[in-house]
């Protein structure tokens, strides 16, 4: 019989080596898209979808667990700042099915006009001229297992 | 001797009716220039500059209380989704040296493009042509007292 997965992001079985740190209620892994260097996802344990369906004590796991999760990324990528978000819901651009807090380090000119976001239509340019910036859930190329278990050993002595 | 203010946020002096809702640690209040209906602001009653400063408890306190603000003001506006973010330091867009939550319900359609960001430089097209979306502390028209303490008001029986 095989083993349940240990890991689970809404439909999808999470390997192992992706994952660099673990609290009984919630896990952090790298992230097949990052934005920018550093760019990781902390999510309970449990498939829940949505941020409400978190009990008390899985919320604030969860958060103490990004918490920490973001001061250590921030000084080991020699940043100075950390994005926090939570993209609640398909119309918040929720795309998997389980919640994650987004963990971005920040930087000084890591985005040219760093957090703006800009409404095509106003803006008046072909969408295909525009490089998209915060859509945290954007389609990017994917990285290969080996890049991201690189990722997550050198994550794993910070914790 | 004038009262000390029961609720500030950096160095500003909040006005209580401002504030729809309070717990030991935490509080919530109505936006000087909300980005959508319902984006509102939850911070720790301590004023501490950067996320990592919070304790455990007001980690944990802080959060619990925007998920509940959160599930309340979708119900109220009507909405289907929630942006929950944090601007953690000035590389992150943070305007305001005290840790605040951004709690903005979302709707189908509420921004054409969601929650893209467009790289100005990437863009090109002048700065002024653009419509300023997601940048949660943008300068945006500020509102009455009066305005805002309805605002509260109104929120307040739904906690």
């Amino acid at each position: 019989m095989e083993e349940p997965p240990l890991y689970k992001f809404g439909p999808y079985k999470i390997d192992a080596r992706e994952v660099f740190h673990a609290t009984p209620l919630s896990y952090a892994m790298v992230n097949l898209r990052p934005l920018l260097p550093g760019h990781v996802l902390v999510c309970p344990k449990r498939v829940v979808k949505r941020f409400a369906d978190l009990s008390s004590d899985e919320t604030s796991d969860l958060w103490v667990t990004a918490k920490e999760v973001g001061a250590k990324l921030e000084q080991y990528h020699k940043a100075s700042s950390i994005t926090f978000a939570i993209q609640d819901g398909p119309q918040a651009g929720q795309t998997v099915a389980h919640v994650h807090i987004h963990v971005i380090p920040r930087k000084k000119g890591d985005f040219e006009k760093n957090d703006e976001i800009y409404d095509a239509i106003d803006v008046k340019v072909k969408e295909k001229e525009m490089k998209e910036k915060l859509d945290l859930d954007v389609e990017r190329k994917d990285r290969s297992m080996e890049e991201m278990a690189h990722e997550a050993t050198e994550y794993l002595m910070y914790f």
